[in-house]
């Protein structure tokens, strides 16, 4: 999947990213996929949701994958987060 | 699923759950589901990944479910939560 097609949800506000779900289809893709990691996980099942939900109905949820990333702190410390990516899909037309 | 096979994943320590997760397993369920909402979706794929990287590396996530639940506040409104249902599954001898 392209880079572009990709959002990373973090801690803005779920309309950012539903906005920017709508944008990515709307320009023509049709698939987007939604990364996050730790606490952010929720949310973007929120933005997934939201959108099914509220937007674009026709969407699917296509796949979700969870997983664990090692990431270094600023004490130069390694820890695991979870990570989820969920790719929407708009119908084949 | 039997109801004994699906464990609620709410505001309690990961371990807690990880420990009720390796319980069923050990009883002889071939699989079992984390089930959660809101800010506890975070925890339940906390909860998944522990298990699959530190305790049950041949365990696998066989399924992953998102969703929207209509709950109601105790004001009487009713608002939408998201949900996720991961089922974890022993590979079958």
């Amino acid at each position: 999947m392209a880079e572009e097609n990709v959002i990373y949800v973090g801690n803005k506000p779920v309309t950012n990213y539903v906005l920017a779900v709508m944008t990515q289809f709307s320009e023509g893709a049709d698939e987007v996929k939604l990364v996050a990691r730790g606490r952010a996980i929720s949310r973007a099942v929120d933005v997934a949701e939201f959108i099914r939900n509220n937007v674009m109905p026709e969407v699917e949820v296509k796949d979700i994958e969870i997983g664990t990333e090692e990431i270094e702190t600023e004490e130069g410390d390694t820890i695991s987060v979870s990570t989820i990516a969920i790719t929407l899909a708009k119908p084949s037309e």
